[in-house]
């Protein structure tokens, strides 16, 4: 498509997405739709609860569609999402961050504005800032424990004695309710394959299942197991019907990192970013677009991903070599670039390596069905005001 | 500073930066003014034009600082960058990018509302879009030619036929004026140390030089030779005063990547980012911070920069080996992580590697002097409307 192809349809503001200004973000909501389609339908069949993390939309409109119009149940990465979903009419949401006071002093005028709010904690330190942290009319903290299961960021280990005995802890409180277990599995994002992602998924079941039946030895009631990651949920293995709840958050709009893991097709990506052939420089075998790491993520693994920095829509043959700050270099991976193919005004639409970076790069999305766009979403940023 | 460590000022709104929300990111004003006036008194001894780049911090109040009052003569990387200068009352601004035919469009409008806008083109199909598009009253389109002096992103090569003809064909085109020779010599940015970068310099401006010497004996006056980029500029090499123009950027926040190479001290660093230590996991060896890669740019060379994804100021020890999109993963480089300095809480000062970068993720800047909050800025963000 050229800068020429811009196809405005006779309704207003309805448009090809050739028409955009780049670099601009599209989202394909159709695809959206059936990516959280089959993550409902998959949990059903499994019989756990779906709770959609919000990090990598962060929307009213995405949040509503993968909740299944219920509105109810969510993990968010910060406080302003968490405050935004609130205000937007939804309920029973996690924060899934270990706290430090300043932010428990924050959560709790949260907690006292929704039906359902719940931390995260994984250290005593935590529990003490909550419990001495009064809510009004004597209403109690409700906490999820964050359990490693061997990813190895936060959260407390599933086989020493110290995590059962802060369960306990919480447990036996008197401020504060134990709602629950939490599991990022981040390492399955690190597998090459399909059957690697259900090595990790099986592990950490049941490392899972192996604490919350000490917990039940122990007689302390946990009443939701939730575990969740895009590659694990997306394949998931069969013990994790085990649990209670899944808790993906990427799936929504995809990306070839997860096209590479094996959790999609390149079919299934549901945002891109439109960007414009702007030089030619046949001198040095390469040409620039109008779009660099602000506008699109710069994380992929160059040297698993053969196109680089993002893959092309329908040029398989050309790579995204490097990024500066508004500018990217694109060459041929074989043989020469035909310059004649990708006239100055060239309009490229771009799969990114990781959606949720570069998504958490534009401040608005533009909204296609069938390569036409129809609306524009504006996703909560910031972090807590 | 741990969490109650937070003074307030008795004056509304003024407290000190460990009362901030944590991620946030905040900027000392008087370094800005100092690395500010340090520019323009190198550029005032050497008898050359600053035209400040905006792209690092993209305010009105930083730019006004970096004219030194004059609001005028900027670069930006982007049309909303130059929208919102010209808003805010600036003049002369060289688009520094080669625009596709949309862009052209945009920025005819723009040329109609500001004294001086400028163009940058480096392709004989620019120059025929610009002629393409005609501007009201008869006006001239203002371009700068890009010309590359060995970084090789885009720009004219220096040394070929061509070049030379691209300029006389501006020269001579009834609605385009030539306006001078625009060069960004990234390269410096790759540079290890002050002699790397002044070698660098001297290439370029001898390059650069040998080309409008070419253009004199053509007869096509070159009123402006501008040059820039933060290494060379803050580190000039003396032939760079025979050309007429410096127009750096990041120099007005340096950062890390500028520390390393010499072009600043790490005191000079005027920006930073705030965060806190949430988790202690001492059979892991590390601490985790409220900070990842949406605050916190996560282009460190790894294995230049020994404290990792930035520098946590007062705590050399300190190295931030990874980050996920909300979280930073803390060790200590050298023996054991002492968890009973740093308790939940601690609040972490942060250097960035590239200010550019981090800076981009921040849609409120907070502004400190001796280590109390006096304002916020608001940067423009976007990249077209």
């Amino acid at each position: 498509m050229g800068d020429g192809g811009c196809v405005r349809n006779l309704m207003e503001g309805m448009a090809e997405f050739s028409c955009l200004q780049s670099p601009s973000f599209v989202v394909d909501i159709n695809k959206v739709k059936q990516n959280a389609q089959q993550m409902l339908e998959r949990c059903q069949e499994l019989g756990v609860n779906l709770r959609p993390h919000t990090k990598t939309h962060k929307t009213l409109q995405a949040a509503e569609i993968s909740t299944g119009k219920r509105k109810q149940g969510l993990v968010v990465s910060t406080i302003a999402e968490a405050k935004y979903f609130i205000n937007g009419g939804f309920t029973d949401i996690i924060f899934a961050q270990p706290p430090s006071l300043t932010k428990v002093q924050v959560c709790a005028a949260l907690v006292e504005s929704v039906s359902e709010f719940h931390m995260l904690i994984d250290n005593v330190q935590h529990l003490y800032m909550l419990e001495d942290t009064k809510l009004l009319n004597g209403k109690h903290w409700s906490v999820f424990l964050d359990l490693d299961c061997g990813y190895g960021r936060t959260g407390a280990k599933w086989d020493v004695v110290g995590t059962l005995e802060l369960a306990r802890l919480i447990h036996q409180s008197e401020s504060v309710d134990f709602s629950g277990v939490y599991v990022h599995e981040g390492n399955s994002y690190c597998q090459g394959s399909a059957n690697e992602v259900t090595n990790i998924s099986e592990l950490t079941t049941s490392r899972l299942l192996e604490f919350t039946d000490k917990l039940e030895c122990e007689g302390i009631p946990c009443p939701v197991k939730t575990m969740g990651s895009t590659p694990s949920c997306s394949l998931p293995a069969q013990i994790m019907s085990k649990i209670t709840e899944f808790h993906p958050g990427n799936y929504v709009f995809y990306d070839l990192m997860q096209y590479y893991i094996g959790s999609c097709t390149l079919d299934d990506i549901a945002c891109s970013v439109i960007a414009r052939v702007i030089g030619h420089y046949p001198e040095r075998g390469h040409m620039i677009m109008d779009c660099g790491w602000t506008a699109l993520d710069n994380q992929s693994e160059m040297s698993k991903c053969v196109t680089g920095h993002g893959y092309i829509v329908g040029e398989p043959n050309l790579r995204i070599d490097s990024m500066t700050q508004e500018l990217g270099k694109i060459s041929a991976i074989a043989g020469k670039l035909d310059y004649e193919k990708y006239p100055i005004g060239t309009v490229l639409q771009i799969y990114p390596w990781h959606a949720c970076a570069t998504a958490s790069l534009h401040n608005v999305y533009h909204i296609a069905s069938d390569g036409v766009i129809i609306d524009k979403w504006k996703p909560v940023r910031g972090w807590v005001e």
